[in-house]
């Protein structure tokens, strides 16, 4: 049985993993940590879990967990991470960290898009991109920090990953619009997030400057082995969870200067995808919604082609709170412990 | 393994079902009955289930549906079944009704409620109304036909049950303020049910002429021993899942003529739920949220004595297409079957 | 031209002031006092309200501003203006206060359920309970001090009134089940206000303790020249404006025995209603809904007599922030200042 | 008193024509044309009309209701007016047509992406697009057919519009996408426009294929006076009212290379719309929400550089009931009888 401790376990994602952890067979959760509800009970906070957690919340004290548990799940605030970790934490458990501090590999451009100093940059080499379907030979046995994707990132990347990969669009075009359900705002106070303001309303919000998109940049530049400059534009929709992305590029043309077809483009998305048990390529014609997976760890993905502009438009969906954070966390966890990459991950999407 | 066939698979309590067996380890889907997409891929119904089902629809045939299973499950509406059981089926197969047609022991009540003639009364004793935690010991191998309780009905019965079984409030007395969403009206294309219809409102519906009323009435009267005329009013509410209800009562006086004190009524409640699985009595305090039980076969209770009035005000809490249509629906093959009752139905709620 | 100032001009219901008197002919508004945006424009706290205010906050100085004005209106939290009142600020202007502070004539009620102490006790007497449909020949050119309605109290008062003031319900048996949308919970930024806690979820609150229970009890005793009693319970509904009230009483028999007839029952509400601009008496069958009356200053009733249960049912349903709040502070300022009833309120509900 | 006639009077966007027109001191509505409704007392159908407008829906007769009335407004499906339109109605009345079938010049184009035969194209040349900012000066006394503007292009049209007449951005790279609440999606009783299949969902529709993108590139062909061809994906969102646009386009850099400031996009934007009454151009930073222009006539445009792709991106925000149909269709009128064009529409963004 893996022990496992929760630092944030009273956030969204931290309440996420607690729901999928407390189903997964080979898993326990020993440790609720939580700055704010110290010695509350933790099903006072998340009345959900009534009868089903009986702990109460732990302080965030990271070293004196670490050797209590074989892994660590961080669902932090960015800075907190890297203002603690050091080499004795990583030398009694394996974390995976939910927060972008080890997501970005050039330090300056984490600390010009975050705006904080990096307090442990040694660790950033070590630390392997948790995105199982592209990185999953990187996570094993013997690696001890993983840098969980954002969920913006996670639904991005991707949905755009095969055809830059293959180099079939023309990368510099790529634009990713992409919308989200308000839990990925987190659970703070905020005035911008109370219900009033939320409901019944949409904007785009951190165009041109959010922090996720270097984060896409640097993963499809590794996957297109080019620099990848994109627009990024999130915007916040009155739903709690679920994330949609609409991604346009530029398709290249084939040597006898046609557009390749749905069947050419499609075929490149199962040569990636086909095999994979939480990327869903849709049938052709059937757009992603974000309610068709919300609650598991799917992907939905397809695409069109529009012959007209000789632009591809990418379409994919997930649940922020599972595929975007949690579930996925809790997929890397089993591939560190050489487990099934499903194990605890079997949720079938929820409707209506 | 148990073979399952559902009649009305792609209705909202249908597709419930149909999550639901997906994850239980003892029962299989065989057919998925639906009037209006006999031969289409179940999936393309309900595209959650894409890569997950892979069985097309097939027609609502009960008497060859009969011969193929173990158990029926028809989530159809008001006198569906009435117009096909038989002897023959019932000697084939087991049943779990979703409808109503089953639930009221007395024909003319149905048919006065319902505004349809019953069609085959003479399986209405026989049918044992599979509220659980109150008629489980009726609920065993031999019982062929199962008449599942409504959703309102399920939350009304089970929040006032202890009270009314005990004799300790004024059951002339007892008012159910019900609130629901919007999937308890199913599927149907209708005006007012689309989404700006419902969205940003909230009406009462069917006020003194609701048709759980006499299904209410009935079964707390079994409780009571005695005649239960109450007033229900449903409401709508813009949200998918879940029902609350706010139940009214006087409190009957001690013989030293005060108040019985919370601890006395809540002794009452831990004496019937104190060991039932699905049913949560909250710590003192702590009203039910329909969140709290959210895609969980849970019932949230708790309750406030109001001693200015004299009266008692229980809230309860659940999902109706869980505990209050498929939840339960399983909960009863599970009795049906000999396996443990919550076998399939460890679904964590999810939030947010 | 009146001369308006709004203390609590940045909270919801000033917000809706705001939007309620720019649209007034007569007033004007010369004074946006708020605590936490002074010096700040105020369109930029309401960007609604871009290019049609120009205006930036003030702060909330009553005395100062009671000198510039002809009316204050104080959208301010409860013992704000109670302890700032004085006798110099009422010699100067009119103040309708949107708070509870001059609601409750027995100062020891509103302490007890305010849980402050009252400050200035001394101007209760003299304050009119500005339910104008009720007290409008109180509401003079001599009156100083308006103490405006709540929104549940609003609702839940004029659904029952005529049958209070006729003697024609048992209020012993009076229930009023109240549910409101999130807007009334205030722009306080509370974790139980967030989005994602209240969107697709409800819940009862303040059961059997609801700081509006004496104010309903106390106008409905003036109604009906007896000490009244009720239980309250209102509800947190995932919508941003709306309160529907559904409210139980036993209903005298006439001397024959039997029940009143609805027509009955509607004559007595056509006595007090038939002629009012702000509530209307649906059709007999039509159940009022939130959505119907979004915006206006409406009150919409109707009710079902159960003569199963020898029960009435009243619903009625109205805006919080405009009937509930705004809207009537503006109907009681044009009362003060001798103006037509219903200018600036010629608010046509919006749909959907 | 202008006589005003409505087609279409129980839709959406016919109801808010009812809302505004029952507002405008200089018309009056003296037909209600329904086809669902004949006979039916409006208020019935749209009950927050109830004692506001007591009048029976008419037929839908056109040639009937020409010579009754000065103006009539069509809210009605495609085809419908084409198919009944002649000279002898137009000599009779002035024709606002919220339907698509004047607005696109080329007959084929129109009859290609809407599929259907256009059954009177001799009246396409006389229609004046309704784009009142744009087209004013053809709106005139002598204008007898408004083709008034989708919701969708209007809002795309208008953020856009600076930049293509003064050639600041290469048009072959616009995209446009778009975010639309419900109510775009007509009354009409389908299942995928039920509560609990839009509520917490998210999907784009009609990718590469919806028939606003011909209308969008017509008119903005006629800005730049070039040949546009672009990408336009419309989302749909679980909101009743508001449109977002979130445009892409490359900007052209200045003679010395750079890209313009902020600044120098703003005057032009400042030159074409600094004197409109209903565009709002934001500070600077400020995104557009659609909940700022609820229930008014305005669009809220801004837009952010992005130095980094060298593209800009524009926002545009509209309430599609009001601004993108039934207050654009008044402001049309409003110019076609010579009244201030702001008549009626002095609608104050409502919020929360």
């Amino acid at each position: 049985m893996i022990r496992a401790g929760i630092i944030g376990a009273t956030g969204y994602a931290g309440g996420e993993l607690v729901r999928i952890l407390k189903n997964h067979k080979d898993a326990e959760i020993v440790w609720y940590g939580s700055k704010s509800y110290i010695d509350q009970k933790y099903s006072r906070v998340y009345q959900n879990m009534f009868q089903i957690v009986e702990d109460v919340c732990s302080d965030d004290n990271l070293a004196a967990l670490a050797k209590q548990v074989d892994v660590i799940f961080t669902a932090t605030p960015q800075g907190f991470l890297a203002g603690l970790l050091n080499e004795e934490i990583l030398s009694c458990t394996k974390i995976v960290d939910l927060s972008a501090d080890y997501r970005i590999k050039d330090v300056s451009v984490y600390e010009k898009w975050y705006g904080i100093e990096h307090k442990s940059p040694q660790f950033i080499r070590e630390a392997v991109y948790g995105l199982c379907e592209i990185n999953r030979s990187r996570i094993t046995a013997d690696t001890r920090l993983i840098a969980n994707p954002g969920c913006y990132t996670t639904c991005s990347i991707l949905t755009a990953y095969p055809l830059v990969k293959e180099g079939l669009i023309d990368v510099n075009t790529l634009i990713v619009d992409a919308k989200s359900g308000t839990s990925g705002a987190g659970r703070g106070a905020k005035l911008q997030n109370l219900f009033c303001e939320v409901n019944e309303n949409m904007k785009a919000y951190g165009v041109a400057s959010h922090r996720h998109t270097p984060e896409i940049e640097e993963q499809l530049g590794y996957a297109g082995n080019c620099q990848v400059t994109l627009s990024f534009t999130p915007h916040l929709v009155p739903m709690n969870r679920g994330i949609l992305v609409t991604e346009y590029a530029s398709l290249k043309r084939r040597a006898d200067g046609a557009l390749p077809s749905y069947g050419e483009i499609r075929a490149i998305y199962d040569k990636y995808y086909g095999r994979e048990r939480f990327i869903r390529l849709l049938e052709e014609g059937v757009c992603p919604e974000t309610k068709w997976v919300e609650g598991s760890n799917y992907v939905d993905i397809n695409f069109v082609i529009d012959r007209r502009t000789g632009r591809i438009i990418l379409m994919g969906a997930l649940d922020n709170l599972v595929k975007g954070a949690a579930g996925q966390a809790v997929q890397n966890m089993n591939l560190l412990f050489g487990l099934s990459e499903e194990e605890g991950l079997d949720l079938i999407p929820c409707f209506p």
